[in-house]
């Protein structure tokens, strides 16, 4: 057996179980990276040192979660290709840290992590399917509909509790502006506006996770930190809390909107940087709008906005002459 | 005219009004089958025979319901061998005995329940539709939409009045383990939750529907009690609270979804085996996930649960090389 | 250059500034008529009329949005029929005249009003690629869509204020007849029905609006004013409160529906008619039911009971032969 360094992963040769151990784990990297639309298993593990750095327990959280996905989707046989670019990790590896993050940690708790991330699999196979009449693509969608799904029955299974994180339900009310932007809160919510991609609000694992996307991709990095300074700048505008804003509340939907329109989905170009403004733009209030459509569930957006609004500019594109989509996979 | 017993019912050959009506009754009666997925008149006759016998009220909605709505598909000239299969009359049926059970009786709401029995078959042909585009089966979406469309107007509508049965409206929050359950518990539940497809919370409505099950299909009647089992052995295990429990409430959706993919829509196998009951479980959660989100409104789940995971459970299969669709009628 | 009359509206042939401008306004005004599906720039004169009447503010913004939704898709190269017969001019139209009409003026908000209307553009873009699956139309879904979004987005934007218009948010609740329904109700309600499919509770208002119809379309004008007077008897029947049903509030999705089916999409004849009189019933309803669900978000519903019942309807339609749909353009 022989392992090769390629430009984006590792590829190992031949056969046998550490043949297929190297594969499997550079999957999971894979899976890890296609968090931020990476399929790169090097930047899958800069994102994974940027978690481990703020929590080993959260590091922990996305390796499991991205290596169950991962394994109960090679064990219904699915689509080889898709598999190997890491599409049945990066959903697992988010609900994983996403339950640890709320909810109360425990036996039953990794228990229900194990099966969500499974079922998130089930449901990313399913979303493919339901997906492709549009050619569009799934994005993070079963990450949010299996996470919440699990959140609102903490309101019905007495052995799960959530912790104080997660939002407490309430009628969404009108609000005045909160607090005063200043220059750190600018720098500290660029910075943990990438980082709440993975729910770290660290700037330093905002670092990390921007070494990772410039190491899969130039464009995917600088677009990342745009999109995050334009949701920013879009919240401060509008009067948002300030806490919400230094903490990246308003960016990290906004940041991977931008590494989608503006690296992934479309050629570069003029049309798609200004397509791509107005994508974030747009992940921005739709942020706002859903975290407080969800209010009264005391659920949380998590990264639906982002989910929706691409959908959107991917769906609307073909209309458009000027746009031109990269060909597909 | 001569009348046969087939396999599945019966048929009048020759015309005139006289086989017009047995057609019509056997339509009626495949209609109450289809509600669990049989087009298997005899097992409409049990389900009848069923809810009559918890409560004749309940049991004419179900005749009148499946009888209206199948009459509007007739009227509106709807492809005969989806009509003749029941298609059209298991909405009308599950709209009927819904709208008599949370609404308050009257002439008004007798004529509300004719209305929505006709308009869940507009319903019925306009998802036919939809879901065509994936080969995906509508199974009760109709019902759940036109009943609760139906059941929101009632506060704005002075004259339509809800019983004390209708969930009153309030926030989610986090819940305590409630009572403790024993082995009546899991008796009462496990048929209960039977019978709670048609919301009958009777164990002995439940034995009936099983029987109407088992005449049709054994493998259906076979993995109804197992559904349900699991429904209620997920609910105990996570905490649920026992008179929920008791009362089958964690059971009709985890069984639908369990006669669904492990008799219906699948071969039978190892690996339909598996995902059967994985899909049983993600049932139970999405119940407790969708009974919390419909909180706010004071709205039940009734069988969305069982419609949103066996649709994901069918779309995600052609991406999983293990599962073998049953092929298409 | 020279412009000629034609039945629906101008054409100017040779090109220039002056022709390219005459085309713009022509083509806006078929926009502010597409808002009741009229693509007829008389009618769009007389709409915009009726809502400067009532308010020269509304009236602005009713130009305003239409002009800019129109401009953005330009921009961005849409397909020049849709573009041309106004199909990217009324959502915005209609976004402009509600963030005016929920939203406290200013510099801000005309800004939001501008940024709205052309993110409509894009998602009306986005719908037609998603309809054209089914070959449904789209209708004001992303007026919806955009509108909803940008009030929910009040929750969290302490710069964006919402007027006292907007329904504050609660759970739904029984309710008990409230007010009686006289003459008066009647006749201001059936006006006013039609005029508040622009937020214009005036009976004269909905009076220029029928006149735009029926220079339009004859069956169109009959159809809005019997889908007005269907919903006010509906809900007068079902005890809805009567101011509401004076101002209007349960007939403007009923006469959209009613224009929609029995003049638009469908070939006139018996069928149709009574199609077209379920729908409106329907719509009806879903009003009620989706205010009611709107309610904790302390939202309007809008035209959504609109567009969600003649979608159902346009979908059901290919399972009745009795029903023929109009040839798509």
């Amino acid at each position: 057996m022989t392992i090769r360094l390629s430009r984006t992963g590792l590829a190992a040769d031949g056969q046998g179980p550490l043949a297929a151990f190297v594969t499997f784990v550079d999957t999971v990297l894979r899976g890890v990276g296609q968090v931020m639309l990476q399929n790169n298993s090097y930047a899958g593990l800069l994102f994974l040192a940027g978690v481990f750095y703020n929590s080993p327990l959260f590091g922990s959280a996305v390796l499991l979660g991205a290596a169950t996905s991962t394994a109960t989707a090679r064990l219904l046989a699915a689509e080889p290709a898709q598999l190997r670019a890491g599409l049945f990790g990066f959903n697992g590896a988010l609900v994983a840290v996403a339950l640890m993050y709320f909810l109360q940690p425990g036996v039953l708790t990794w228990a229900v992590v194990i099966f969500a991330a499974a079922a998130s699999s089930v449901l990313m196979a399913a979303m493919l399917t339901l997906m492709k009449v549009w050619k569009a693509p799934v994005l993070t969608a079963p990450f949010v509909f299996t996470t919440l799904c699990v959140f609102l029955a903490t309101a019905r299974f007495g052995r799960l509790q959530s912790t104080d994180q997660l939002p407490t339900a309430g009628l969404p009310h009108a609000v005045t502006v909160e607090g005063v932007v200043t220059g750190s809160t600018v720098v500290e919510g660029l910075l943990s506006g990438v980082a709440q991609v993975f729910f770290q609000a660290s700037p330093i694992t905002g670092g990390l996770f921007l070494a990772g996307l410039l190491v899969s991709s130039r464009q995917a990095g600088a677009a990342a930190l745009a999109g995050s300074l334009i949701g920013l700048m879009v919240a401060w505008g509008m009067g948002a809390a300030e806490p919400a804003i230094r903490a990246g509340a308003f960016g990290f939907n906004a940041a991977l909107t931008a590494i989608a329109l503006a690296s992934v989905f479309f050629r570069p170009g003029v049309a798609t940087l200004a397509y791509a403004v107005l994508g974030a733009v747009a992940a921005t209030v739709a942020y706002a709008a859903l975290s407080a459509a969800l209010a009264p569930l005391g659920m949380p957006a998590l990264t639906l906005p982002f989910v929706v609004v691409v959908w959107v500019f991917v769906l609307a594109a073909p209309a458009f002459s000027r746009l031109q989509r990269v060909a597909e996979d």
